[in-house]
């Protein structure tokens, strides 16, 4: 079998990662690393001697590649990308995809057009504990979702083009796209910009899902400990899946209430409780990035492959964080998510 | 010394505690106790059996009491203080203190014109955790305060007259109130009723303080954890109050942002941040309800004693949980809270 | 129903739980109380008002009592049990309940003789947890049991006529004992006197059992953390009880080792390894203390009942703490715990 | 500056991780792997295609080296170590260094006379974890220390040419020789064999240091928790280092015990108790692995730095071993560890 040869953009934080990942497949190839820094090229060659280097992105070109994958800063995401599906290069974007929707949507059409593999890293789609959450949600062991409460925070890097919910409310986003099979409807946010001015480190996001699920993301890059927690609330039992655990990640609790068939009076108001077993299920680990990366090089190797983390999911992100930013802007009032794709469809 | 003598009306989930911690007093004696419940009654002989009681409030005014405890359930509390204040009672109320802000301003009117004390029983101004994080607070270890986040959840028992926002919140407020010595401003909420159609079992609430400080409290009736939690960060350092933990109540982070004085460039763009150890006080622990019960007949018995946890810090809580009920059905708009001070003034 | 007259003897640390418990029995009565500190004495009074109370364990006589619930400290265990029994009441006695297995095996004989019940306060096997982990066991959820950890320290405090074996070392073997169905065969420990010679702080039990299982005992006084922990290691799954743990008490692995059932050569040794779900049990829980208080109450009421903590059980116990500290004196080695029963036998 | 030249011999488990470790050095270079099996060595070929490769050890000789590093399977240690020597290549060998003392005291002379370094991987030593504990007892923080207590235990792969004891304590011990700066003077020791017959996989080591300092080691293969905990008692304060933890490795507890100066008579016996906070120290975090290689490459380039674990420091470990193993076999009786190096001088 042929190798993918692939072209990674951007070896500064996640890069490595990408790159190691890419090398040590059966069927890819990693033939070039551009950079803007040279002690970061530096810092490859020393570890991979046989991979070629260059400082922009351009050089790309002048290789015979299959794909190219770009995990530069957000802002340049548009523009490498685009010049990269331009080039017929089936191409992986880091999280979050672009700045903006309308960005996205051109990728998205672009991509398209030109029968070309569009992906977006949202790892977590690719994380086993979320794939066994998913399954557990899938099996109706939980009975109907009544609610997701998920908690994102840390003591994080500033980032000079980002702000907190788009740095951290992409991995919740998908993860919520993932496991409940919908997209959210509406965004109620509040954020906070506490150190610098404009530039939120605090927010909390409410999401409405179709079917009265409702979704509520607490988001910060100031807050003492570390938390990844998604609680996930059903009918029937409720879950908590909290990704710092190294190896209880997954708490399935037998608790849940029941309200009556019907009430006369208020006086029969009442519920019944349900008080049982928590159980913490065995989770065979593999990096998911290893999973992620497996699966760009599938999609580009099998037409008939789609990525899960697709071009597409990457817009719905967008759109929902562009909502998120309306709402934030209007004292925290509801705004609808769909009124980006109306803008867009009018503009494209 | 004579003994201040109490009747409590109320023995049934929280009343019991009172009457012990009352008649552990030296100062106090609990003369009788009101319930409709006669096996209540019953159980409340067998521990103390030279108590007198009674199944209707109105036999309290035939004993030579000085004061009143009640303990019902809250659409109670209105009527059965005021007839306490009304025969010339010291009274105390559980909280939340009235379902209303007009009638808790009713409340607060007639013991001022009467010259009684009136409390509210928000217990954790009381407990020995709390001060300890008022004393770091006022000390200036935090620096200055950025926000507040409160979750305060667990599968809880619904109960009949409430919703879980005005059951659970009461706490949240009217610690952040005795941390910050501040009045909330505004609230943004929205709330799920996730179980009975119309009555919530979720809720966030997003609070702004005057200086820029906000808070925002998660409350559930519907989580698989309980969890009683509350992070204060400042600028300095950082603080988490877990009330769940036994031993290990307060940590408190030596970690900060510090943003540079100017950036004159984007490029300039950079924070420092700190990491330091973390440090957990030693806190000497008492029953918070013991200081409580003690603390309403030290201020009977000294007039110059005016209650911590007063009437209108109660009239506070409720003002804030009905901006919080407007909000929530405006799709979780900013909402003031002194739009009920207003309306009271004109009506009262 | 006539019910159950008692006295109690010593209301220092613990008889006051004991008293509160038997006053909340419906088949039960505290008659009289005994302590030489007039303080206690006047707590108990203002507490329960139609007690009488005494100075000198013979007081107990003048009173029509039923038995008697000894709680001094140990060394006068002995001598008030006997004056108990002597005067025909069932008796009581709090752990260890002699200082010495020639004391403990009079008091089974007198009892025996008088035909009177005579009951150890070995609380943990009221315990719902150690039930639990009971019923875990004898189910053969485990498999077959291969040994048990116990770890029991804290920073604890010195009492003036027991070390820190005699202090804690009873709740562990009373619990193996419970668990196992099995006495133990023989004991290895080592103690460390750290802060007072001659007094040791710190001890380490290694004790055997029939059928290859062992347990081994970590007890200390001089322990930076309160733990209470319980693993119990069978061929099938794993368990691990730990008393701190509020709601969490009781863990279930289901992990494992499984030798080949031979291997022919060296090169063919392997073992199989099974990694599975973890299971926390809902516990229903009561107080273990009203439990055991019942239970005596039962043994005394119906003669067919005998107790769970029974003398003998406190003798197994004492005879094991003896071994353990002849075991000490000669550098760790193995000493049996039945050389004890040979001299008793040879002298009773 | 030239680059220290090392062949590696033995690819398994640990071995990769001593390779990256080595390559990434600025000063060393790694030239050939040595393992028995092709797949592990194309392995390593995939990840650095310029290493050479052979299977026997004695290929190693063929290359211009400066150094040996031996990561193989226990057994064979003593052979290919001395080979190494012999052909004057500075030897590095992971623990434990050889299975018997006199193997070990064989390789220490060889390097003596050699003048080269010979060093054992007690990777412990070189954790920024462990070097922050001995900082602090170091410092007098914690007073006299009065013991150790560490917890190594997990449900461990089987290895079938050592016993638990060889496997796991190597770390604790070398970690205690490391922080009180003295070698133990005897131990006593029990093992048990629950899965295979005369193969020990739980063992508890009790060892006395000089000045009345113990340390007591539990070891398992066979639980179902992964804890790597060790807790250092002193007369001021006490730690508890968490090798599992995350962030939170080190806790310095302000408690302490101390005993009135002198007693009368025993009513007068008490102790003073103090509680005080907890102070979890900020440690930045290196590799061990990467400290530890450093260190072997630079004692081979500068004559006078000595090797922290050095083969006399690997020799105690195993002297320690040895004694345990004796002390198992009688009945968990105190054997001195200088028994044997009394027998070795009269060996050599």
């Amino acid at each position: 079998m042929e190798k993918v040869r692939i072209g990674v953009v951007g070896c500064g934080y996640w890069g490595p990662n990408l790159i190691r990942n890419f090398i040590a497949l059966n069927d890819a190839e990693v033939v070039i690393v551009i950079d803007k820094e040279q002690d970061r090229l530096n810092h490859i060659k020393s570890l991979y001697p046989n991979v070629h280097v260059g400082v922009n992105h351009f050089d790309l070109f002048n290789y015979d590649l299959d794909a190219a994958v770009v995990a530069t800063p957000p802002a340049s995401h548009y523009e490498i990308a685009l010049d990269c599906l331009d080039n017929g290069l089936h191409t992986f974007v880091e999280k979050p995809i672009t700045l903006n929707s309308l960005d996205c949507k051109r990728l998205v059409d672009l991509a398209y057009k030109k029968k070309l593999t569009l992906m977006v890293g949202h790892t977590f789609e690719y994380n086993p504990a979320v794939r066994k959450v998913k399954e557990i949600i899938d099996n109706g062991d939980l009975g109907d979702i009544y609610y997701v409460d998920a908690v994102r925070v840390n003591l994080g890097l500033f980032s000079p083009d980002l702000n907190v919910v788009w740095d951290l409310a992409p991995h919740d986003i998908s993860i919520l796209h993932f496991l409940l099979d919908q997209d959210p409807v509406s965004v109620q946010a509040v954020g906070e910009a506490n150190i610098f001015s404009g530039k939120n480190d605090l927010a909390y996001l409410h999401l409405q899902f179709p079917d009265k699920i409702t979704a509520h993301l607490h988001i910060s890059w100031l807050d003492p400990r570390k938390v990844r927690r998604i609680t996930v609330v059903g009918s029937q039992k409720m879950l908590v899946y909290d990704d710092i655990e190294n190896m209880e990640k997954i708490r399935i609790y037998d608790k849940g209430v029941e309200k009556p068939p019907y009430t006369n009076t208020f006086a029969e108001f009442q519920c019944s409780y349900r008080y049982g077993d928590v159980i913490i299920p065995n989770i065979q680990f593999t990096e998911p990035l290893k999973i992620e990366c497996q699966h760009f090089v599938d999609c580009i190797l099998d037409d008939s492959i789609k990525p899960i983390s697709s071009g597409e999911q990457g817009l719905l992100v967008v759109q929902t964080l562009e909502a998120a930013e309306r709402s934030m802007k209007n004292g925290g009032q509801r705004h609808f998510i769909n009124e980006d794709e109306l803008d867009i469809s009018t503009m494209s």
